[in-house]
């Protein structure tokens, strides 16, 4: 009888309810956390973001120090030439396509480390510069990534996505074999950092670093383009770490992109698509 | 005496700690919410990243219907020309500074659309072209941008950054002046579409639009470099929304970046900086 004395009973089903809320509340949580970014690798989600929040800045200034300021040095075409220039930069630019059927042909390697010079001048928070452009040419290594690649592609299509992906799949005309991977003379892994360190080991931040390496991948795209090489951006999905731990990159660095580049090979097709015209993407105010 | 029955204490202490800790709840997942992305614009929090989830593909596909395919036709170069394209790609590239004392000078309006025309070549997730390019000529609209930017600058600089943040300001030698949003003849606002819409009035999702737009943002830098214009990435924080709706822009595009373009004016400068050095940023496997 004396168990059940109203205060005794209160007392247990409060924590009755407190213990239920809270496993309820901890799976509800971890459900956000991963769904939080989820079209970014997995183990991206570190504190990186969170550290940011106070030191955000809104010009990608250069440098974090003080550093001193020189006249800039300009070149100005005629305004003739600047229109000329900038149609031909277009139309080169417009011959690009996403080709997945690259010959296994060797590439110079002295074009790939221009194209990555130049990808290296791309502008980044603070003047951070944090990428990583890891470029595979030995077969087996390539042929490891390959099998990474396609054993979680295989397991993405099969058991994770729904029927309705497996609809989409058709039309994309696209499956889990990935044959430029061996086929591909280079492959370029894009890695950011997504913090460095400073001088007394602590974590320094990368501002803006996603962003900052997407403008790159878009200059090294170009500067592929302009040297007449071709290659396909694709994002490998829940393989970032093992593909850094197989290239032996630190973990503060997250793949971002991997770009098989080579020349074409002699049957290679594209989708037959259009781009979108100017008055579809440019508003004049 | 009725009312204090065990079972009537058990339901009514259950009630009560079911509501408080559903309040408690709600305002940490709040929490959670605001601190999720925080470098991005605040308004972008929204439950795009959400549906991508079953929807995430690793090959940026150029299209989601089954469309044809068609020969790829390729220009190849011999390998010394690859060789030197390449080379002065780089070096264009390499001249390219973030530039912020900007004239007032007119620029053709025919080299800005072919930048943009540049830009609009750039790969997407799913081929869905998720930008918007906003180019602003109006004086009087590029006077509000100034005072929208200039005035929530001035609040991140004073209230919501810490005393660190004032140190590092002074190194950055930076202010909430932002002289050139006048004084550039044309803005460019680029914004990233979260989503678009299917033929139904669905939404439909836009995989990977922030690197994709990013990757754009890359191509036009490159563009703007290679006509003889200059430009500074800038970022503004916590303005996205009322420069939308300023401009005009549907809710499902946010402001990822702004441009000022120009040609430099005489007196301008830049911090005296290097670049990585290529063994810096490239490693070979």
């Amino acid at each position: 009888m004396f168990l059940l004395t109203p205060a005794l009973v209160a007392v247990v089903c409060i924590l009755i309810v407190w213990v239920f809320k809270n496993a309820d509340r901890s799976l509800e949580t971890k459900k956000e956390e991963a769904q939080a970014r989820p079209w970014v690798d997995e183990d991206l989600r570190d504190s990186t973001d969170l550290l940011q929040e106070e030191e955000d800045v809104d010009e990608w200034q250069e440098s974090e120090e003080s550093v001193e300021h020189v006249p800039f040095s300009h070149t100005r075409y005629p305004e003739l030439e600047m229109k000329m220039r900038s149609q031909e930069f277009y139309e080169l630019l417009n011959k690009r396509r996403s080709v997945r059927f690259i010959s296994s042909e060797q590439v110079p390697m002295e074009v790939i480390a221009n194209v990555i010079k130049a990808a290296g001048t791309a502008p980044s928070g603070a003047h951070t510069e944090p990428w990583t452009f890891v470029v595979v040419k030995d077969p087996d290594v390539k042929h490891k990534i390959r099998e990474i690649i396609e054993e979680e592609e295989e397991i993405n299509y099969k058991r994770r996505m729904g029927d309705r992906w497996v609809t989409d799949l058709k039309k994309l005309r696209t499956n889990w074999i990935k044959e430029y991977l061996d086929t591909a003379p280079v492959l370029i892994l894009i890695f950011k950092q997504v913090h460095g360190f400073a001088a007394n080991g602590k974590k320094k931040v990368h501002y803006y670093n996603e962003i900052s390496v997407s403008i790159s991948c878009g200059i090294l795209l170009a500067a592929l383009q302009n040297a007449g090489l071709v290659t396909v951006t694709t994002t490998p999905l829940n393989c970032g770490s093992r593909l850094r731990l197989l290239l032996g990159r630190p973990s503060h660095e997250k793949l971002l992109m991997l770009l098989p580049v080579g020349y074409p090979s002699k049957e290679a097709t594209v989708p037959d698509l259009k781009r979108k015209a100017l008055d579809q993407i440019m508003v004049t105010i």
